[in-house]
């Protein structure tokens, strides 16, 4: 190692001294953390640092409004901040998600790495405690109680309205489209996995496109509660130490910043105490999560084939299937966007289970909670999004087989309810399951009607929507 | 047995001759549903009957209003369906939730019951399918696949509405009272489990407050969804052989005879292939289920001790604690308010995992789906009525023990941050935990304030809120 | 009401009075618990009355054995404990789930239902505690703290014992009858849902026999540590007031009346501080639920159909399968099956987030917990047996429609690949894939080899194992 | 960017040329599934990409030894193989988790990497398909379907065997250590949080030393599925174009290389339909979350205090606990812990219902099922094993508090039960605590006993055993 990757300097904290990588921004307590928490290599995620950027950019500039904050320190620490904000500190934020449940040591090491920053750029010297404090500037006001949990809610919000939203509308889009080009084909339908009465592709692609749609008005329905801000509340939600008006000036701050219109918390104790917001919005996700995987199997079942499957649909062949299989092309997208939805759901049991958990004024299980949402929101996004770009777009359906699979139907049996009653019709169906033959033979053969009367009751075209008054 | 119990009739279905009970009004598929599916021991639940009968009484109701059916045989049918409504043929409806998952063999018990009381009414014979029939009559322009989401709507919606939002809101009022009555007694606060600043035991109980009033917004902001109703869709979702108008008459009629406001769903597609809308309320009844389970967690933990524990709250005593140990009291009610919690999530995965599982045009895991949020609803319900009427109602503050756990509290010292600086103020406590002494002494004799200044500056009173400004 | 439904007697424990209806055997506490807790309407299950019956019965033989139970007093108690064995007195215990969670109200009603028995055995007098005291005879040397997980052992133990295993069993036998049969039925192997190399039925069918054969195993491994019983820990797990040598003799005793053979705990402490061994069980059904899921499923899509399906196998027709569409049959007991197998990872995830929650001497999710367990292990008992009763046995394979679509197979080109290599095989795939012609067709065409060479290499019946060395 | 950094070779697959990075091992397949599956950032794990190193090497050996595999190919494969396995080109395998779910792209990748530094090693060229070919070489015999099922269970074998295990033998260790030193020390204890009759803390630290001795043998009892390798039943199961005698010559040298004993799958089409292995050994880890949980939390709580908690035990203080009270200790680690246990809860839902997915003969969730299997594996040793050094070995007994505590309990009543009868004894505790005072002063002024029987009949040290026969 050079020199520079081992020389270390000296910074402490209230237990005593450490040794830190001289390079580092960071303090005493972030690297106490790397040394007690040896646990898995889940780095705290990226949104989590620049959301902890923005909390702490917004808390110095509401501390100087509200006249608590030194000019020089505070404009030192907006401008650190922001360096955190744009992502140019990122690798000075090493520690996991396994740590203190309050993501105390994840606060600290933004207020080690800011005051740091800041006492560099007003001193020439990287790190310590003068002129800038991490606790007394940098956290003024504030407690890690309600820090993270603040940033708990920016990092989810940013996550969610610029990227999850867009993403899911892109599939949305994609599936009414598909939904308008196939509205003229006639396909049989299926429940019980058996043949049905017929339907339009276009009408079932109107169910996945309505799935969608809901599925973006659930996480809408469960934003109001992530827009409340915890900050304020400090150690236990009373907002000891905060100065008057901080909640409010912060919230202001942090809506500016992000674009999201971000408020004051109805009730700090709740907003330390539980984290029930991030529990309803992991279900709102889960709820995609289940809508998607619907839409997903339905496509990789109607792609099935070429010979042995339903084979409705072509879908594109990204990449070759089999490494053993000359030619197979596999639906992949379908896969990996399942295999995201299982993942969502498994985030959502892990986040119901550690949302129970909250004792006295605090829950302890925030970095595990934002860790999960923030993986699931990211992560079904970007697989709606992948499913849009790389399936639902190229795919086409398979008009021949539609038509001969629809024209062979016994279902359509059903069209001769109104006109021979529900026991006749069962007949018909099985004589002609049972003779190998179609319908109108079956029919005709039992004497239940006639050659004309079936060719003008039986009409797929006419079996699309309910019954027309004379 | 007697002859009344053991004499049959035969009932015939398409595929045959099955012999059903005499005094039975249901009929072939019923009986041979019973015989096909000898799995456990839940029966369909009674909501779901009801809601059947509702379901057939606004069908029968609206089939009259649109002209196509006969005015005689629709009265017989409404009749019959009402009695259903009111529990008087409950007894007729034997058959278990593990059936066929579109729960056709339901929506045929209740066809077959309410035909064959019609016909009982009109002919003085019981059951058979002259002059009403279960197909051509009670289920007129009905699929048990646009049927049966319906009634899991008007089930589900009808619990929710006159019973777990009324009982979850008898639960905020008992919380709120008390944050009203305990608003003057200042506690010590405790995140992680340790001793951290002081409150009030009326701001705790707010936080709770906060949680339960939460939960009412969620359940309803979950509630939209649930009113959109699948029926008029028919077998795949396009409203084959239902006459044109059917769904917007029939949500009328469900609406008028249920109070509650329901509609035709905006895309029957949707709402035959998935349930979506069932997995979203089971997710708002899992974030309930989480916000009740730490209000639960931390009623036991204060009604702890009498000797050795928080014993911060006094909690009735209902019954004998021990079978073993003579005297004790348990917090029976947070023990059977936490295990319904953890019921409410457990179903709440197994709605979710059912959820993702519709193919093509029908989801056939509905009975599984509604009987797990039907449970989920009516214990939720249940156990926060009796967790505010055997437990809340009746506790009392234990003010001397909190109020002695208060001053000797070493995290008073909090409040010197703003006066001393967060590094000497840490120097304070620690020398009083090692001491075993008060604040005050160990500050004193450290030489970093005066007794006057200690007086001056902690104050449990002044520590329940932000810095005011001078 | 009658007189006899309305007259009651008084009976006392240390709160005070209770009325109870005279008919009963229970008494003051069973009456409590009855106002006590109105949340749903779920009985303590069937399984734990009568294994309340057996733990009384074993512990009145153990303490007579051990002289600390005057004979008269433990002959009654004996006597009326068998009968609670025997289901005799099964409503007499109407508890509910939703209680305390040690169970202890459970316990009190098995002890005053069988004391109060015991009394009227000696005296003519139903109920009270003279001459046999609830808890100073029936419950000699026993808590509930140790009962309750003693009965929830006894009880998952015998039900799986005489009930899921069986079942179980019968399916793997019923699946593996149809492994032999399907033996030399060659058909297209999917793998992606997409056309893959073929296989036999048989083959297929192997699997799912290993997948049950598995599922018995993974619940034989997971039965050693249910075979502890807690019994001798009573209330913290010190065994205090236990006479010493009642832990070894009474699971002697139970070993004796149920044919199993229960032992001793490791350690009295953790069983009753922690249900570990009930999470594990839940986890060995679980697995097996993922396993019936799986093959549950195949025979759903394997039925599909009858003309635009794979309809590879032809399932029993049970029942009509749809209420609107005539001749429709449905493969109703897939549905079942899965939708319990939904059912019992639900069932999981309660028992496990309940299973975490035990704290210092107690777990108080008991009641939640073995509910659940219990649920689980029936349901899937059931639904293993009506599937291989209903469905497996009576299926059969549509020869005809298989050979149809392994013989028009792309994938047979995989077996050129040790002769031509994957790059040309996939060459030749894709050609016959676009040109809609068979493969032979293409690989001539595209001159990579001869008709000859084709029909000597690509054989289906040799594409069944590895390549044999020459 | 440096000209290293953008200059690209051209590769081909059956989809035709692919540009990819000049520096990169790896060929076209795995160029396309970057384009394709931009979703998240979780690549597939290190465990992995060394278990595919140890598979190519393996089965390189085996078709060697079995003569189908040309010797100097097979040479250059092996020690490229072993670069693999020696993490080596660890940055050669960038392909994330959220792809198809056989993994393909993943054993494609590896087979382009091996075999494109073996072409390196052969010819000094990188890359390519000369002279030594991804798919007819280094595929060999392979299929992706049998051989990623087979890096799923030497991968997490791999890690059970060589970390999970031993790290939970140190927790147990440790807190072995823990209950033998605390043998001596008489507490109170708690059932329902409410004081009960005391223990030794030796006694409920063994408690925790047997729940973890159990996750032990769950884990271990788990294993034995988890040896059968997939490898030898290539696309679908059958073996096709794998030789004879593959299968168990790959799995004696994947037990040679790991020194683990794996062992061919008893049936290969289970073993590639179905991942019911890891599903149970999800459960096993599932289970011990469950219990390490409970440790933790109770831990947490007997160190809480110290002023108004518990405080039982003095937990070590490895740093400062809150950015804004001074002084302040948390017990962190348990924090730690059971957040890594509710990700494990998390994690077995997604194996659960992703285990369930399988369709005919593949199951395409493996990748999602490997992830979470090893993440959760890895989280709850590293837990474990950080739990044990930073808290248990660290904490110590607060003996004055404990024996404080105990002193004063009423419940030290319960040993008067077998002299005065269940229902006095419960008058006199009732007394006690109504007046606050001790049991001997409210036994004797009821005038039950003397003061002399209470002293000679109440004696904590004689509370911790079953009554011993005179």
């Amino acid at each position: 190692m050079t020199d520079q990757e081992t020389s270390v300097r000296v910074e402490t904290d209230s237990l005593g001294e450490m040794q830190v990588p001289a390079w580092a921004y960071w303090g005493a307590q972030t690297q106490r953390s790397l040394q007690n928490f040896r646990i898995g290599g889940e780095r705290m995620p990226s949104q989590i640092v620049r959301a902890l950027g923005i909390q702490k950019l917004a808390a110095a500039r509401a501390n100087i409004a509200l006249g608590v904050l030194d000019r020089e320190v505070g404009d030192a620490l907006c401008t650190a901040a922001l360096e955190v904000v744009e992502g140019k500190l990122d690798e000075h934020f090493p520690l996991v998600v396994w740590q203190t449940g309050s993501g105390t040591q994840s606060n600290m090491n933004a207020n080690e790495v800011i005051a740091g920053r800041a006492n560099e750029i007003l001193t020439g010297q990287r790190g310590g405690k003068q002129p800038v404090h991490p606790n007394d500037h940098c956290n003024y006001g504030q407690s890690s109680n309600d820090t993270f949990p603040t940033v708990m809610h920016i990092a989810a919000g940013r996550l969610i309205v610029n990227d999850t939203l867009p993403k899911l509308a892109a599939l949305r889009d994609a599936l009414h489209e598909k939904a308008e080009a196939f509205e003229a084909i006639i396909k049989i339908g299926r429940t019980h996995m058996m043949d049905a009465t017929p339907l339009t592709l276009g009408q079932e692609f109107s169910g996945y496109t309505q799935q969608v749609t809901n599925a973006l008005a659930r996480i809408e329905d469960a934003f109001p509660r992530l827009r409340h801000l915890a900050q304020g509340g400090t150690a236990v939600g009373t907002g000891l130490n905060a100065p008057d008006g901080f909640a409010a000036r912060f919230a202001e701050e942090a809506a500016t910043i992000t674009g999201i219109e971000f408020r004051p918390a109805d009730n700090t104790f709740e907003a330390l105490a539980a984290h029930d917001a991030v529990v309803e919005m992991s279900g709102a996700l889960n709820t995609a999560a289940g809508s998607l995987f619907k839409i997903g199997n339905d496509i990789r079942m109607m792609g099935s084939g070429p010979r042995a499957g339903f084979f409705e649909l072509l879908l594109p062949a990204n990449e070759p299937g089999s490494s053993i299989m000359p030619g197979k092309v596999n639906p992949t997208q379908c896969e990996a966007l399942t295999q995201v939805c299982a993942q969502v759901m498994g985030n959502h049991t892990a986040i119901s289970m550690a949302g129970t958990q909250g004792q006295f004024e605090l829950n302890v299980f925030k970095p595990v909670m934002i860790y999960n949402l923030l993986q699931a929101a990211q992560l079904l996004g970007d697989a709606a999004q992948s499913f849009a770009d790389n399936l639902v777009r190229g795919m086409a359906a398979n008009e021949a087989r539609i038509g001969e699979m629809m024209r062979n139907s016994l279902m359509l049996v059903t069209a001769l309810n109104p006109h021979i009653g529900y026991d006749q019709a069962a007949k018909v169906a099985k004589k002609a399951y049972a003779d190998g033959t179609s319908l109108k033979a079956a029919a005709v053969e039992l004497g239940v009607l006639t050659e004309e009367q079936f060719d003008t009751w039986v009409r797929p075209e006419q079996m699309l929507g309910p019954t027309q008054r004379s």
